[in-house]
């Protein structure tokens, strides 16, 4: 497959894998330019640098075809020397436990997205699998700020209604629902509602849509008008 | 000072302590039959061993006056062998993160009472200080469960009070709250409604008084019965 376009950068917006050879090609001869990889969802503080550390043996492994991404120049480099980018992302706040000082740990280390929240609460905030979402915590207050001081991104995929409206406001810089579909095109738990997605933009943050079949209505019933 | 009775058990309630021979020589020789000895707070799981391994240094150096008590049997042996029985408690959830199978770990280590927070959110429930309390979450819901099969107390101390209510609740067994006053007697975050105690009571649990300088009023405005 040729590469879309020299003037775009083409970012896979969220995968997790049991990475190998064939897929890291799979995505090169793509013309992925990026990828947002999930590293961890329950794992603690240890086993999320032990994470850390296999992702490099990738990077040796498949040097020609991969490269770690920690800023939006390595990703501009990591196209101008024909490869694809990686960017770490946390799929909950499990590896910070409860202590603030491990975010720039990972920061350091790489790691540019955490979700607060992977369904079930944590002490930060609520996920959207809870009857009852707790909203922002005050150390969810704390992380956050700490987040956006750093210049990692606040993930609100997985995180219940109330979760969503505190973190967007409590942040102040833009927010990002990694993986979601609007509610409006089918309604389920981990999917968003339009009053949050309205929020979300006016303070410039994004969505990136999900093809997890959870997420989907039949594509039979729907036009693309439904995605706009 | 002399023992109090032959025919009581005289157990204090709770400490946290820079343990050393002194303290519990002081224990011993004021009739202390045993004491609920909170070994962490925010420690994490390796931290918590940790703890529990330094217990057992304490135990071997002091031998001839303390001794490690996992069942009420073993605290009747102390009595009778004239030792003061230490009863092991965590005043928080953060030693078993997000794995249910932690907590029979603990419980065969001798951990006997753990609470669900200890004044913020945890991954279980709301703390006492969260303007928004979440109640007992889903995970919360699975440790009480998990608790009460084992034998290992809920205690409610520092929780919030739809969190309190709703362990009550969802436990089988007896519930504590090991160390706080009610809100009747000197309102304080911390202190305990009146509703809560009611609820509390009628399950056959337990509220131990606390001697924290916050959870006390001005004693010199009240009297005995305030306590009663």
């Amino acid at each position: 497959m040729s590469k879309i376009s020299e003037d775009i950068l083409l970012i896979d917006g969220l995968e997790y894998c049991n990475w190998n050879r064939e897929l890291f090609e799979n995505a090169h001869q793509a013309g992925l330019n990026a990828i947002h990889a999930t590293l961890v969802y329950w794992e603690n503080t240890e086993e999320s640098f032990e994470k850390i550390n296999y992702w490099h043996r990738l990077f040796k492994e498949h040097h020609d075809i991969i490269a770690h991404a920690k800023t939006t120049e390595d990703i501009l480099d990591a196209k101008k020397n024909d490869k694809v980018a990686i960017i770490f992302g946390f799929q909950n706040s499990a590896p910070i436990a409860n202590d603030i000082f491990l975010i720039e740990k990972f920061f350091e280390a790489g790691v540019r997205f955490m979700q607060l929240t992977y369904n079930n609460q944590t002490p930060l905030a609520g996920g959207c699998f809870e009857p009852k979402d707790s909203g922002v915590s005050r150390f969810g207050k704390a992380v956050i700020e700490e987040m956006n001081r750093l210049g990692m991104i606040v993930d609100l995929s997985h995180a219940g209604k109330q979760t969503c409206l505190d973190a967007i406001e409590v942040s102040n810089k833009p927010v990002a629902i990694s993986h979601a579909n609007p509610n409006f095109f089918h309604k389920s738990k981990r999917n968003i509602d339009t009053d949050i997605l309205q929020k979300l933009v006016k303070k410039n943050g994004f969505i990136g849509l999900s093809l997890y079949p959870y997420h989907l209505k039949n594509l039979g019933d729907c036009t693309i008008e439904d995605f706009l």
